[in-house]
């Protein structure tokens, strides 16, 4: 029997009439004769609910309380849509992420799945049941419940389909798929009807938000297809599967954006590699992932960060501040990212060139710009972002484009 | 260093602030050089919010789904009251039911503790750490969540003062102690100071909601003194504790009564006195408390139900229908039950004659009246239990006076 995992996010799980909803999505692969694992998020806005009851009672919450707190609202949408199903008659059974056997690393709030242990699952789906399993946590060494951070319950899907060797990983979502940019702000992004996990990892990496790298990861290490599609309106949704097309053409398959970026200026050091390196270790350490620039000749080290990270990676910087390995931190917002995606952009210097060029001409000042194998990045001021996307995407030719990018 | 337990309810922590409140009652102990296990309820109403919404998604819940969802009320406020301490400069741990090692018994929705492992919870005191924990919920032998049925805190904080040895279990609650009636109802009902274990068991097996009976046999095995005290108004509350005191006069402690009473006749069988027995192993099994009196000379059995309780009896004796051991159910409801408590009652025989007198002058027409040996019962109609009690109370002497019931 082929195993299939499907996965639901809040905005699907919004109210019962939605859950409902969803129950008649999953019940419609069972008639199939599929095996069915389904993941849920916490409803609609559940988890910003309980951040907000936090809040309120502590101005520095612990990540073990935080992660005890937030694991309910999934912990809410499995036992629900689970009475869903069995109300039309279906034998289902909810698990907790610990009951799943899904065993996480220590780092609270922002852990990796270790390992799976897939035997309670199994037991059911051979009994003939809907699983239905909270994404977004999983359980320590320790005992302790945890969190996976940003879009945890994408990565416990995939992680959950890689470990069953499912045929196919659904996960759907309030968007139609994964367009070539973010289409609420670039009107002529067009969707993309199926791409590498080279190509949608580079896309997430660099902001893309419909769907984590770390979610990728997991499903290209047993070449699991993942399907992206919308929860509500009927399309092909997007395909991320297989290996990345050579077409010949440009190589750029994508403009993304992060609104919110703080840049944090470090300075007053002795030797910027080491700390640099003993920085990026920190980091690591606790799962966060920033760019650091180094700027050669002024002694000053550049991390660009997403806003919901800037409270830990300050924390870290004090504690190495305390021990002098440098002397002075310095904290600009109010910046934006804008990136240019595409293939081997080492060996295209003329992307960077031509997207400063198109920024320039549209009197879009250029604060940093920063390039790695897969995008090439500018800093901008963060009003002018949307604009920049747009005119980056009409400059790279994507606009009107049917992106096709992937050998199946 | 001395363990106590301190247990607060929903409505003491109905909201953020009230958390917080709450919280410092628990530094006052931890102040005084105590150890402090602290059991908590859900917030205020959430139990409701979610008993709606699964009501709105299945017309008959089941009852592992029941409880993987209620469970996540009570994770709620263990995680939001030790951020609450921790911000305070408490260090403090939550723990859910299966984190605090409860073991209970499959009977999932109303599940009896078999057992408490308190390694973890020491493990934790011993570093100096005030525990949190869940009250309400346990693990079954299979890794399930289950919930306790009403009271289940109440039984949480009290099974673990007596597995920690605890000097003393303090319910917080919104009265202010244990009263000789209702006061809400019986204007003239007093507080009772003191009284022993088996006078509450009596009290509280017979209505008086302040405490469930179970949570009482708990304390009661190890002799932890029980304080049941307002979370909101100053006042000793009440202690329970002891054995009770021989004081010559009137047996009677008090009045209770039940508003919800159904009740359901069972007729058209052979050998009803076996049959009474199944019946009552039944109910054992699904842990229903019933009174099940048996006419004499109509061939039916009279079974009087907490309204809770009614749907899983009658699920249970159609089962029972089905393979013939009877032939007919008929329910009846808006009825109540007024009960007169007191010690030794059966050696007492005038109370019920009195009793009957009292509810007959006053225009009270009895329905059903039953004898144990801690109380007289009288079935009324609902519309008249209020007065019934009222009644009672005066008649038996109970006004005015102060009570302390217990040998300390």
């Amino acid at each position: 029997m082929s195993t299939i995992v499907q996965k639901f996010g809040g905005t699907s799980l919004g109210s019962t009439e939605r859950i409902k909803l969803m129950a008649k999505k999953v019940i419609l692969e069972t008639k199939k004769g599929h095996d069915v694992v389904v993941v849920v998020s916490a409803m609609g806005k559940t988890t910003d609910t309980l951040v907000q009851l936090a809040r309120e009672i502590s101005t520095k919450p612990r990540k073990r309380e935080m992660d005890m707190l937030l694991s309910t609202g999934e912990q809410v949408s499995i036992s629900l849509l689970t009475m869903a199903l069995q109300q039309e008659g279906i034998e289902a059974i909810s698990f907790t992420g610990r009951q799943a056997g899904i065993q996480t690393d220590s780092v609270l709030g922002n852990a990796h799945i270790e390992a799976i242990d897939t035997s309670r699952i199994k037991n059911e789906l051979a009994k003939g049941k809907v699983v239905v399993v909270a994404g977004f946590q999983g359980v320590t060494s320790d005992g302790d419940i945890s969190t996976l951070g940003r879009g945890g319950s994408d990565t416990t899907a995939t992680a959950l389909a890689a470990a069953l060797k499912a045929e196919r990983c659904d996960i759907y979502t309030d968007v139609q798929g994964v367009y070539t940019s973010d289409p609420r702000f670039v009107p002529r992004a067009s969707k993309i009807a199926s791409l590498s996990y080279e190509d949608m990892l580079s896309l997430a990496t660099m902001g893309a938000g419909v769907l984590h790298p770390r979610a990728i990861k997991h499903a290209r290490v047993h070449q699991v297809p993942i399907f992206i599609k919308s929860s509500f309106e009927k399309g092909k949704g997007t395909l991320v599967y297989g290996q990345s097309q050579e077409n010949g053409g440009t190589p750029v398959i994508g403009v993304t954006f992060e609104e919110n970026v703080q840049r944090v200026d470090v300075s007053g050091f002795e030797d910027g590699k080491s700390l640099r390196t003993a920085l990026l270790q920190k980091l690591a350490a606790h799962h966060i992932q920033a760019d650091i620039y180094k700027q050669p000749y002024e002694c000053t080290l550049t991390l660009l960060l997403k806003e919901q990270d800037v409270q830990e990676v300050l924390s870290i910087l004090n504690e190495m501040k305390i021990k002098r390995l440098f002397s002075h931190i310095e904290q600009k917002s109010g910046l934006s990212k804008v990136s240019v995606i595409g293939r081997n952009i080492k060996s295209h210097p003329d992307i960077k060139v031509e997207m400063c060029k198109i920024l320039l001409k549209n009197k879009i000042r250029v604060k940093m710009v920063g390039k790695s194998s897969i995008s090439v990045t500018a800093v901008v001021q963060k009003s002018q972002v949307h604009n920049a996307a747009e005119k980056l995407h009409t400059g790279f030719g994507l606009d009107y484009v049917v992106m096709e990018q992937a050998v199946l």
